[in-house]
Protein backbone atom coordinates (compact mmCIF):
# COMPACT_ATOMS: atom_id res chain seq x y z
CA UNK A 1 0.00 0.00 0.00
CA UNK A 2 1.66 3.21 -1.23
CA UNK A 3 2.09 5.89 1.65
CA UNK A 4 -0.37 8.48 2.28
CA UNK A 5 -3.35 5.69 1.41
CA UNK A 6 -6.14 5.99 3.97
CA UNK A 7 -5.59 2.12 5.60
CA UNK A 8 -6.91 3.13 9.44
CA UNK A 9 -6.62 6.96 10.20
CA UNK A 10 -7.50 7.61 13.67
CA UNK A 11 -7.74 11.36 15.51
CA UNK A 12 -7.45 11.64 19.30
CA UNK A 13 -8.69 15.23 19.71
CA UNK A 14 -11.23 17.04 21.99
CA UNK A 15 -13.66 19.55 20.76
CA UNK A 16 -12.44 22.01 22.20
CA UNK A 17 -9.06 22.29 21.58
CA UNK A 18 -7.17 25.16 19.11
CA UNK A 19 -4.47 22.18 18.83
CA UNK A 20 -6.72 19.33 17.66
CA UNK A 21 -8.90 21.87 15.35
CA UNK A 22 -5.95 22.86 13.69
CA UNK A 23 -5.43 18.74 12.62
CA UNK A 24 -9.17 18.79 11.47
CA UNK A 25 -8.62 21.35 9.33
CA UNK A 26 -5.78 19.91 7.67
CA UNK A 27 -7.29 16.84 6.99
CA UNK A 28 -10.23 18.37 5.48
CA UNK A 29 -8.25 20.71 3.49
CA UNK A 30 -6.62 17.66 1.94
CA UNK A 31 -9.92 15.41 1.89
CA UNK A 32 -8.69 13.02 4.07
CA UNK A 33 -11.17 10.44 5.74
CA UNK A 34 -10.49 9.78 8.72
CA UNK A 35 -12.13 8.53 12.18
CA UNK A 36 -12.68 10.92 14.89
CA UNK A 37 -12.24 10.17 18.41
CA UNK A 38 -13.37 12.16 21.25
CA UNK A 39 -11.09 11.75 24.20
CA UNK A 40 -11.76 12.28 27.65
CA UNK A 41 -8.88 14.42 29.35
CA UNK A 42 -10.13 13.78 32.84
CA UNK A 43 -9.86 10.02 32.27
CA UNK A 44 -7.54 9.46 29.30
CA UNK A 45 -8.12 6.38 27.19
CA UNK A 46 -5.00 3.66 27.02
CA UNK A 47 -5.02 4.25 23.03
CA UNK A 48 -3.98 7.56 24.08
CA UNK A 49 -1.59 6.85 27.02
CA UNK A 50 -0.12 4.47 24.89
CA UNK A 51 0.18 6.58 20.99
CA UNK A 52 1.81 9.83 23.33
CA UNK A 53 3.55 8.49 26.36
CA UNK A 54 5.94 11.46 26.12
CA UNK A 55 3.38 14.22 26.48
CA UNK A 56 0.18 12.28 27.53
CA UNK A 57 -1.71 14.87 24.99
CA UNK A 58 -4.63 14.93 22.10
CA UNK A 59 -4.18 15.53 19.64
CA UNK A 60 -2.39 12.29 18.06
CA UNK A 61 -3.19 11.50 14.60
CA UNK A 62 -2.62 7.21 14.35
CA UNK A 63 -1.90 6.80 10.53
CA UNK A 64 -1.82 2.47 10.45
CA UNK A 65 -0.99 1.95 14.00
CA UNK A 66 1.87 4.72 13.83
CA UNK A 67 1.30 7.92 16.28
CA UNK A 68 2.15 11.53 15.40
CA UNK A 69 1.91 13.88 17.94
CA UNK A 70 2.10 17.99 18.58
CA UNK A 71 -0.54 19.56 16.45
CA UNK A 72 2.01 21.77 14.16
CA UNK A 73 3.74 18.28 13.79
CA UNK A 74 0.97 16.30 12.42
CA UNK A 75 -0.12 19.26 9.96
CA UNK A 76 3.42 19.18 8.36
CA UNK A 77 3.18 15.48 8.67
CA UNK A 78 -0.48 15.32 6.95
CA UNK A 79 1.34 18.03 4.03
CA UNK A 80 3.58 15.28 3.37
CA UNK A 81 1.71 12.14 3.46
CA UNK A 82 -0.96 13.47 1.09
CA UNK A 83 1.67 15.63 -1.16
CA UNK A 84 -0.71 15.49 -4.72
CA UNK A 85 -3.15 17.77 -2.99
CA UNK A 86 -3.81 21.14 -1.87
CA UNK A 87 -0.47 22.02 -0.57
CA UNK A 88 -0.22 23.34 3.15
CA UNK A 89 3.42 24.64 3.03
CA UNK A 90 5.08 26.86 -0.01
CA UNK A 91 6.89 24.77 -2.55
CA UNK A 92 9.81 27.61 -1.61
CA UNK A 93 12.14 26.64 1.46
CA UNK A 94 12.53 30.37 2.25
CA UNK A 95 8.75 30.89 2.43
CA UNK A 96 8.77 27.98 4.33
CA UNK A 97 11.07 28.62 6.91
CA UNK A 98 8.77 31.75 6.92
CA UNK A 99 5.66 29.63 7.45
CA UNK A 100 7.57 27.84 10.34
CA UNK A 101 8.64 30.89 12.01
CA UNK A 102 4.94 32.35 12.35
CA UNK A 103 3.56 29.13 13.43
CA UNK A 104 5.98 28.72 16.23
CA UNK A 105 5.51 31.93 17.28
CA UNK A 106 1.69 31.20 17.24
CA UNK A 107 2.71 27.74 19.15
CA UNK A 108 4.70 29.63 21.72
CA UNK A 109 2.79 32.73 22.73
CA UNK A 110 -0.91 32.47 22.10
CA UNK A 111 -2.37 29.26 23.82
CA UNK A 112 -0.34 30.70 27.07
CA UNK A 113 -1.28 34.61 26.03
CA UNK A 114 -4.84 34.06 26.03
CA UNK A 115 -4.74 31.25 29.17
CA UNK A 116 -3.69 34.07 31.22
CA UNK A 117 -6.48 36.40 29.93
CA UNK A 118 -9.13 34.39 31.54
CA UNK A 119 -7.37 32.88 34.41
CA UNK A 120 -5.83 36.26 35.93
CA UNK A 121 -7.18 39.18 37.14
CA UNK A 122 -6.27 42.56 37.79
CA UNK A 123 -2.46 43.57 37.40
CA UNK A 124 -1.17 40.41 36.21
CA UNK A 125 -4.55 39.82 33.80
CA UNK A 126 -3.51 43.38 32.63
CA UNK A 127 0.11 42.21 31.84
CA UNK A 128 -1.37 39.43 29.74
CA UNK A 129 -4.02 41.32 28.25
CA UNK A 130 -0.44 43.93 26.70
CA UNK A 131 1.14 40.84 25.67
CA UNK A 132 -1.60 39.28 23.82
CA UNK A 133 -2.27 42.62 21.87
CA UNK A 134 1.23 42.53 21.21
CA UNK A 135 0.96 39.28 19.45
CA UNK A 136 -2.00 40.47 17.99
CA UNK A 137 0.34 43.23 16.57
CA UNK A 138 2.38 41.06 15.10
CA UNK A 139 0.45 38.83 13.11
CA UNK A 140 -1.61 41.27 11.71
CA UNK A 141 1.82 43.45 10.19
CA UNK A 142 2.47 39.61 9.13
CA UNK A 143 -0.59 39.45 7.48
CA UNK A 144 -0.51 42.89 5.88
CA UNK A 145 -2.45 43.44 2.55
CA UNK A 146 -2.61 39.65 2.01
CA UNK A 147 -5.02 36.88 1.80
CA UNK A 148 -4.14 34.46 3.80
CA UNK A 149 -0.36 34.61 5.77
CA UNK A 150 1.14 32.87 3.16
CA UNK A 151 -0.13 35.20 0.40
CA UNK A 152 -3.04 33.73 -2.03
CA UNK A 153 -2.18 30.10 -0.57
CA UNK A 154 -3.98 28.95 2.81
CA UNK A 155 -1.97 27.22 4.59
CA UNK A 156 0.25 26.31 8.10
CA UNK A 157 0.13 29.60 9.73
CA UNK A 158 -3.54 29.94 9.06
CA UNK A 159 -4.11 27.00 10.62
CA UNK A 160 -2.15 27.52 13.41
CA UNK A 161 -3.68 30.55 14.04
CA UNK A 162 -7.35 30.39 12.86
CA UNK A 163 -8.40 27.99 15.63
CA UNK A 164 -7.49 30.58 18.64
CA UNK A 165 -10.10 32.99 16.80
CA UNK A 166 -12.95 30.86 18.36
CA UNK A 167 -11.63 31.58 21.54
CA UNK A 168 -11.08 35.38 21.34
CA UNK A 169 -15.00 35.76 22.40
CA UNK A 170 -14.09 34.23 25.49
CA UNK A 171 -11.05 36.53 25.91
CA UNK A 172 -12.72 39.52 25.25
CA UNK A 173 -15.59 38.64 27.71
CA UNK A 174 -12.93 37.46 30.27
CA UNK A 175 -10.40 40.66 29.99
CA UNK A 176 -12.60 43.31 28.70
CA UNK A 177 -10.41 43.79 25.25
CA UNK A 178 -11.19 44.16 21.61
CA UNK A 179 -9.42 41.91 19.27
CA UNK A 180 -10.97 43.54 16.38
CA UNK A 181 -10.38 47.27 17.39
CA UNK A 182 -6.33 46.23 18.41
CA UNK A 183 -5.95 44.50 15.64
CA UNK A 184 -8.60 45.34 12.52
CA UNK A 185 -7.09 43.78 9.73
CA UNK A 186 -7.26 40.27 11.71
CA UNK A 187 -11.40 40.30 11.16
CA UNK A 188 -11.51 39.94 7.39
CA UNK A 189 -8.86 37.44 7.30
CA UNK A 190 -10.88 35.02 10.34
CA UNK A 191 -14.10 35.93 7.47
CA UNK A 192 -11.86 34.72 4.57
CA UNK A 193 -10.70 31.33 6.52
CA UNK A 194 -14.59 30.98 8.01
CA UNK A 195 -15.63 30.70 4.55
CA UNK A 196 -13.75 27.69 3.77
CA UNK A 197 -15.49 24.57 4.65
CA UNK A 198 -12.58 23.11 6.38
CA UNK A 199 -12.29 26.11 9.32
CA UNK A 200 -15.91 26.11 9.68
CA UNK A 201 -16.77 22.88 10.05
CA UNK A 202 -13.77 22.10 12.55
CA UNK A 203 -14.13 25.64 14.92
CA UNK A 204 -16.56 25.48 17.33
CA UNK A 205 -19.17 28.15 17.95
CA UNK A 206 -17.46 30.88 20.19
CA UNK A 207 -20.79 30.83 22.45
CA UNK A 208 -20.17 27.25 23.55
CA UNK A 209 -16.14 28.00 24.00
CA UNK A 210 -17.35 31.00 26.63
CA UNK A 211 -19.39 28.26 28.21
CA UNK A 212 -16.69 25.83 28.49
CA UNK A 213 -14.34 28.66 29.74
CA UNK A 214 -16.34 29.56 32.80
CA UNK A 215 -17.00 25.73 33.07
CA UNK A 216 -12.91 25.46 33.59
CA UNK A 217 -13.10 28.86 35.66
CA UNK A 218 -15.66 27.15 38.36
CA UNK A 219 -13.13 24.29 37.70
CA UNK A 220 -10.34 26.33 39.21
CA UNK A 221 -12.07 28.74 41.66
CA UNK A 222 -12.25 31.47 39.44
CA UNK A 223 -14.83 34.21 40.33
CA UNK B 1 21.34 32.96 -9.29
CA UNK B 2 19.63 29.21 -8.20
CA UNK B 3 18.26 28.74 -4.99
CA UNK B 4 21.03 27.69 -2.37
CA UNK B 5 23.94 29.40 -3.65
CA UNK B 6 25.86 30.83 -1.45
CA UNK B 7 25.87 34.37 -2.42
CA UNK B 8 26.47 36.21 1.29
CA UNK B 9 25.75 33.72 4.48
CA UNK B 10 26.09 35.02 7.28
CA UNK B 11 25.49 33.78 11.05
CA UNK B 12 24.37 35.74 13.82
CA UNK B 13 25.76 33.84 17.12
CA UNK B 14 27.30 33.35 20.29
CA UNK B 15 30.05 30.76 20.91
CA UNK B 16 28.55 29.30 24.19
CA UNK B 17 24.69 29.35 22.43
CA UNK B 18 23.58 24.71 22.01
CA UNK B 19 21.00 27.24 19.41
CA UNK B 20 23.69 28.51 17.66
CA UNK B 21 25.92 25.13 17.55
CA UNK B 22 23.27 23.73 16.01
CA UNK B 23 23.31 26.16 12.84
CA UNK B 24 27.31 25.56 12.88
CA UNK B 25 26.70 22.07 12.96
CA UNK B 26 24.15 21.98 9.85
CA UNK B 27 26.17 24.51 7.89
CA UNK B 28 29.17 22.23 8.31
CA UNK B 29 27.53 19.03 7.58
CA UNK B 30 26.31 20.62 4.10
CA UNK B 31 29.70 21.85 3.62
CA UNK B 32 29.02 25.17 2.91
CA UNK B 33 31.11 28.50 3.25
CA UNK B 34 29.48 31.68 5.55
CA UNK B 35 30.59 34.04 7.34
CA UNK B 36 30.38 33.58 11.10
CA UNK B 37 29.68 36.94 13.28
CA UNK B 38 30.16 36.70 17.13
CA UNK B 39 26.82 38.77 18.82
CA UNK B 40 27.76 40.89 22.16
CA UNK B 41 24.23 40.04 23.35
CA UNK B 42 24.50 42.28 26.32
CA UNK B 43 25.21 45.05 23.04
CA UNK B 44 22.93 43.24 20.65
CA UNK B 45 23.99 44.56 16.97
CA UNK B 46 21.55 46.67 14.93
CA UNK B 47 22.02 44.04 12.05
CA UNK B 48 20.62 41.40 14.68
CA UNK B 49 17.40 43.64 16.08
CA UNK B 50 16.48 44.56 12.75
CA UNK B 51 16.77 40.77 11.36
CA UNK B 52 15.22 38.96 14.15
CA UNK B 53 12.61 41.87 15.54
CA UNK B 54 10.44 39.64 17.42
CA UNK B 55 12.36 37.52 19.63
CA UNK B 56 16.15 39.69 19.17
CA UNK B 57 17.66 36.44 19.84
CA UNK B 58 20.87 34.83 18.01
CA UNK B 59 21.43 32.68 16.10
CA UNK B 60 20.02 34.00 12.77
CA UNK B 61 20.74 32.98 9.46
CA UNK B 62 20.68 35.52 6.81
CA UNK B 63 20.85 33.95 3.26
CA UNK B 64 20.94 37.41 0.27
CA UNK B 65 19.76 39.72 2.99
CA UNK B 66 16.94 37.19 3.93
CA UNK B 67 17.06 36.42 7.47
CA UNK B 68 16.05 32.71 9.27
CA UNK B 69 15.28 32.34 12.86
CA UNK B 70 14.72 30.05 15.62
CA UNK B 71 17.61 27.13 15.42
CA UNK B 72 15.06 24.31 14.42
CA UNK B 73 13.79 26.13 11.58
CA UNK B 74 16.79 27.36 10.70
CA UNK B 75 18.38 23.72 10.47
CA UNK B 76 15.54 22.71 8.20
CA UNK B 77 15.91 25.32 6.15
CA UNK B 78 19.93 24.33 5.39
CA UNK B 79 18.32 21.26 4.63
CA UNK B 80 16.05 22.34 2.08
CA UNK B 81 17.83 25.12 0.11
CA UNK B 82 21.10 22.62 0.00
CA UNK B 83 19.00 19.62 -0.67
CA UNK B 84 21.86 17.82 -3.02
CA UNK B 85 24.27 16.51 -0.50
CA UNK B 86 24.15 15.31 3.42
CA UNK B 87 20.32 15.02 3.78
CA UNK B 88 19.33 15.63 7.77
CA UNK B 89 15.75 14.93 8.04
CA UNK B 90 14.99 11.64 6.43
CA UNK B 91 13.37 11.17 3.05
CA UNK B 92 10.04 9.34 4.75
CA UNK B 93 7.29 11.50 5.34
CA UNK B 94 6.48 9.04 9.18
CA UNK B 95 9.95 9.25 9.95
CA UNK B 96 10.59 13.02 9.42
CA UNK B 97 7.53 13.88 11.42
CA UNK B 98 9.24 11.32 14.14
CA UNK B 99 12.94 13.27 13.90
CA UNK B 100 10.67 16.61 14.18
CA UNK B 101 8.65 15.42 17.69
CA UNK B 102 12.18 14.02 19.33
CA UNK B 103 13.89 17.65 18.15
CA UNK B 104 11.07 19.34 19.48
CA UNK B 105 11.26 17.66 22.68
CA UNK B 106 14.68 18.66 23.30
CA UNK B 107 14.27 22.25 22.31
CA UNK B 108 11.10 22.48 24.96
CA UNK B 109 12.82 20.80 27.73
CA UNK B 110 16.86 20.74 27.63
CA UNK B 111 17.68 24.18 27.94
CA UNK B 112 15.07 25.21 30.51
CA UNK B 113 15.55 21.75 32.56
CA UNK B 114 19.74 22.67 31.83
CA UNK B 115 19.11 25.96 33.28
CA UNK B 116 17.59 25.27 36.44
CA UNK B 117 20.27 22.76 37.73
CA UNK B 118 23.02 25.93 37.61
CA UNK B 119 20.93 28.69 38.48
CA UNK B 120 18.30 26.91 41.56
CA UNK B 121 19.97 25.29 45.04
CA UNK B 122 18.28 23.01 47.53
CA UNK B 123 14.87 21.23 46.86
CA UNK B 124 14.16 23.39 43.26
CA UNK B 125 17.33 22.02 42.34
CA UNK B 126 16.53 18.30 43.49
CA UNK B 127 12.83 18.67 41.35
CA UNK B 128 15.00 19.74 38.00
CA UNK B 129 16.98 17.05 38.58
CA UNK B 130 14.64 14.68 38.28
CA UNK B 131 13.07 16.23 35.49
CA UNK B 132 16.55 16.29 33.74
CA UNK B 133 17.22 12.38 34.33
CA UNK B 134 13.73 11.69 33.13
CA UNK B 135 14.06 13.77 29.66
CA UNK B 136 17.61 11.89 29.78
CA UNK B 137 16.09 8.20 30.01
CA UNK B 138 13.58 9.30 27.25
CA UNK B 139 15.96 10.15 24.97
CA UNK B 140 17.97 7.28 25.80
CA UNK B 141 15.11 5.05 25.55
CA UNK B 142 14.41 6.46 21.89
CA UNK B 143 18.20 6.43 20.23
CA UNK B 144 18.33 2.91 21.93
CA UNK B 145 21.15 0.90 19.91
CA UNK B 146 20.74 2.93 17.32
CA UNK B 147 23.91 4.40 15.59
CA UNK B 148 22.26 7.83 15.81
CA UNK B 149 18.87 8.70 16.33
CA UNK B 150 17.26 8.52 12.92
CA UNK B 151 19.23 5.20 12.29
CA UNK B 152 22.37 5.44 10.33
CA UNK B 153 22.57 8.75 9.33
CA UNK B 154 23.70 11.74 11.36
CA UNK B 155 20.22 14.26 11.18
CA UNK B 156 18.10 16.73 12.54
CA UNK B 157 17.77 15.29 16.29
CA UNK B 158 21.31 14.49 16.53
CA UNK B 159 22.21 17.88 15.50
CA UNK B 160 19.13 19.26 18.19
CA UNK B 161 20.77 17.37 21.17
CA UNK B 162 24.51 17.12 20.98
CA UNK B 163 25.50 20.60 21.80
CA UNK B 164 23.72 20.42 25.25
CA UNK B 165 26.22 17.40 25.72
CA UNK B 166 28.92 20.22 25.98
CA UNK B 167 27.24 21.57 28.74
CA UNK B 168 26.88 18.31 30.98
CA UNK B 169 30.11 19.15 32.51
CA UNK B 170 28.59 22.20 33.98
CA UNK B 171 25.18 20.37 34.98
CA UNK B 172 27.03 17.81 36.64
CA UNK B 173 29.17 20.32 38.42
CA UNK B 174 26.66 22.27 39.81
CA UNK B 175 24.06 19.97 40.40
CA UNK B 176 25.91 16.65 41.57
CA UNK B 177 24.62 14.35 39.24
CA UNK B 178 26.34 11.81 36.88
CA UNK B 179 24.57 11.66 33.20
CA UNK B 180 26.66 8.84 32.46
CA UNK B 181 25.09 7.23 35.12
CA UNK B 182 22.22 7.89 33.81
CA UNK B 183 21.47 7.09 30.95
CA UNK B 184 25.36 5.58 29.92
CA UNK B 185 23.65 4.45 26.15
CA UNK B 186 24.10 8.23 25.48
CA UNK B 187 27.78 7.86 26.22
CA UNK B 188 29.18 6.46 23.01
CA UNK B 189 26.68 8.13 20.59
CA UNK B 190 28.05 11.50 22.21
CA UNK B 191 31.81 10.01 21.07
CA UNK B 192 30.31 8.75 17.88
CA UNK B 193 28.89 12.49 17.17
CA UNK B 194 31.95 14.29 17.78
CA UNK B 195 33.92 11.97 15.69
CA UNK B 196 32.29 14.13 12.89
CA UNK B 197 34.23 17.10 11.86
CA UNK B 198 30.72 19.33 12.12
CA UNK B 199 30.41 18.56 15.49
CA UNK B 200 33.90 18.63 17.22
CA UNK B 201 34.87 22.17 15.43
CA UNK B 202 31.43 23.31 16.70
CA UNK B 203 31.31 22.70 19.89
CA UNK B 204 32.98 24.48 22.55
CA UNK B 205 35.07 22.57 25.40
CA UNK B 206 32.82 21.54 28.13
CA UNK B 207 35.46 23.86 30.37
CA UNK B 208 35.08 26.80 28.59
CA UNK B 209 31.25 26.16 29.14
CA UNK B 210 31.97 25.72 32.59
CA UNK B 211 33.63 28.88 33.14
CA UNK B 212 31.56 30.77 31.11
CA UNK B 213 28.45 29.37 33.47
CA UNK B 214 30.48 30.22 36.84
CA UNK B 215 30.48 33.57 35.35
CA UNK B 216 26.66 33.76 34.49
CA UNK B 217 26.65 32.32 38.28
CA UNK B 218 28.61 35.43 39.67
CA UNK B 219 26.39 37.72 37.11
CA UNK B 220 23.29 36.73 39.24
CA UNK B 221 24.66 36.27 42.61
CA UNK B 222 24.06 32.92 42.66
CA UNK B 223 27.01 31.42 44.80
Amino acid sequence: MAEGENKGLVLLDFWVSPFGQRCRIALAEKGVEYEYREENLRDKSPLLLKSNPVHKKIPVLIHDGKPVCESLIIVQYIDEAWPDRAPLLPADSYARAQARFWADLVDKKMYESGTKLWKLKGEAQEEAKKEFIEILKLLEGELGDKKYFGGDTFGLVDIALVPFTAWFYSYEACANLSAEKEAPKLVPWVKRCRERESVSKSLPDPLKVYEFVCFLKKVYGIE
